[in-house]
């Protein structure tokens, strides 16, 4: 795939210059236009059965206190999530997108599987950071995978757009920790309240997490980085990234945690940046400075703090009118015809 | 209807804080959801029935060259609306609004009327305003009363959502007239390029304008601001938003001449404020600052600058999503059972 395409690119400017409106009225939407047409290579993209993936896992870390919510609330979100009754299903829900929730790494067990949810269970948890690695190589691989397969698997009943979000408590603490050593920003600025710390609160979290950095200093690859100090569904949101950009596909990037994937999956294979849709600026404290540092510019601008690929979910319909402009708006010729 | 009844509001913060996710988490929805609850003063707001009105009038001060596009473009764009091909047309059909176009003063006459057409011309377009009034006060009465029908209209079919969009090149004028008189602010900040002006060509409309700011000086009162200074689809907007404000119906505010309607429509009935949903931040010059003196923040920041009500139809999931998340979303009561 050529990303470099100058002449699809002037085609695709050509046609959005020639709609019925003045010229670069629509903004931000005609430069989406443009990033998804030379994603799919052609001056007529579809968006085909978007889809929304949550991964969710919980962390061995919330045992030293870095969250403001007991580590069970995963497994309860989870419950909600497969109820129907969280904000991603209803916002999916409104806004046409598939919902498919996959357990990599909950403490406790789900009965079954059901449409819209799989589980994929690496092991219950993360081991405790802060004494030893998150996961073992093999684990990590294995998170990796699991988003690689649904993606394989929602590719293969035609999605070309899909979001990733998460549910983990204490999964702010990886990020921020992912954050810290892939941009090399001082840990101060990559920490924040998460779920809704107070100033005690967050100066402990800061100080246990100095403690994980310290560890692992010595870490430099980004493989060894995840394994160490992410979680077993911000893996399986890196596996996904990375198969869903092999893959052609669109790639919908949420708040802080997705966009600490991001930079994971960005730094395996650099080609990934290109398929990503920045959808909104999280209010945690970090996302900025890490949008800045991939040089995006979010869609929305919400004050929003929940995950769950909430931001993904709110925003898709603005992909959708881009890709909308682009197909159906009316010529400047057929106005004078 | 009482607008402080701090009960209610209270109530319906509390039904916020107990959904399933951090308090706050949510950010602008939350505070869109508690809006829209105190408008309709119920803590179970319904939207129904979405209409977006688009006012389409000409401008006598287009023969001035105060703008990039001759002023035939609003014959030829609102024949682009009932054809269903403008950008308007996509947005309202892909979000879910019915779209309305009205002909308040279109220099050209248009066949019939049909399901999404009405003929309501006041005058084949504006007098110019540089040397007489933009309307005698009857015509300027009878495009207020245009809007107000309109609105009466769709609420009769239980519509209790609006959105007010505009088609009338070399509108920008009046609306530059209109906020600097009204908010006080120098002429050079209240105009910008509209639909394209280069260097010269808004140093002429600026020009043009302090010559007619000047003329109406002596004006105070905002009916005679708007029929002096105002175009036949401005006034049709204002009387819809005191008419929408009356009925209790939500008001979602669009861009640069959207909103300088509704700082007529403000200084007329101060009530009318309180039931508006800012949409987007235009890319307008002076946009910026009607919002800040509004004390208003816009849902969507995208660098649109089309008028039609575009921002309206674009924003209207977000607040489909506000209002979801107020009746539907799961309550930690629930999660704990």
């Amino acid at each position: 795939m050529t990303f470099t395409a100058t002449s699809l690119a002037t085609a695709v400017r050509r046609r959005i210059d020639n709609k019925t409106k003045p010229l670069g009225a629509l903004g931000r939407l005609e430069e989406l236009a443009l990033q998804i047409a030379l994603i799919q290579q052609t001056e007529t993209p579809k968006l085909t059965n978007p889809h929304l993936l949550v991964f969710a896992g919980d962390h061995g870390l919330t045992a030293e206190g870095v969250s403001a919510y007991p580590a069970d609330v995963t497994y309860g979100m989870v419950r909600n999530f497969i109820a129907g009754g969280a904000a991603i299903n209803l916002f999916c829900r409104q806004n046409g997108l598939k919902l498919l929730v996959c357990d990599v790494g909950v403490n406790e067990t789900f009965e079954e599987n059901t449409e819209s949810f799989v589980k994929y269970k690496i092991r219950p948890g993360t081991r405790n950071m802060r004494y030893e690695p998150a996961m073992i190589p093999d684990e990590c691989e294995a998170a990796l995978d699991a988003g690689k397969i649904l993606i394989n698997g929602v590719c293969y009943r035609d999605c070309n757009v899909v979001g990733f979000g998460e549910m983990g408590i204490g999964n702010t603490s990886s990020a921020s920790l992912l954050m810290h050593r892939l941009t090399g920003l001082p840990l101060t600025e990559c920490v924040g309240r998460g779920t809704g710390l107070d100033d005690a609160g967050l100066a402990h979290k800061l100080a246990v997490l100095q403690d994980i950095a310290d560890r692992y200093a010595h870490l430099t690859a980004p493989m060894d980085l995840l394994a160490a100090m992410g979680g077993l569904e911000i893996a399986a949101i890196v596996g996904g990234m990375l198969q869903a950009a092999d893959n052609g596909m669109l790639i919908l990037i949420d708040g802080f945690i997705a966009t600490a994937a991001l930079l994971v999956a960005q730094a395996i294979n650099s080609a990934v940046r290109q398929h990503c849709i920045f959808c909104h600026q999280s209010d945690e404290t970090g996302h900025r400075l890490m949008l800045n540092r991939l040089e995006a510019r979010p869609l929305l601008d919400l004050g929003l703090r929940l995950g769950e690929g909430t931001g993904c979910a709110l925003a898709y319909p603005l992909v959708q009118a881009a890709v909308t402009m682009l197909n159906d708006m009316a010529t400047m010729d057929s106005l004078a015809g």
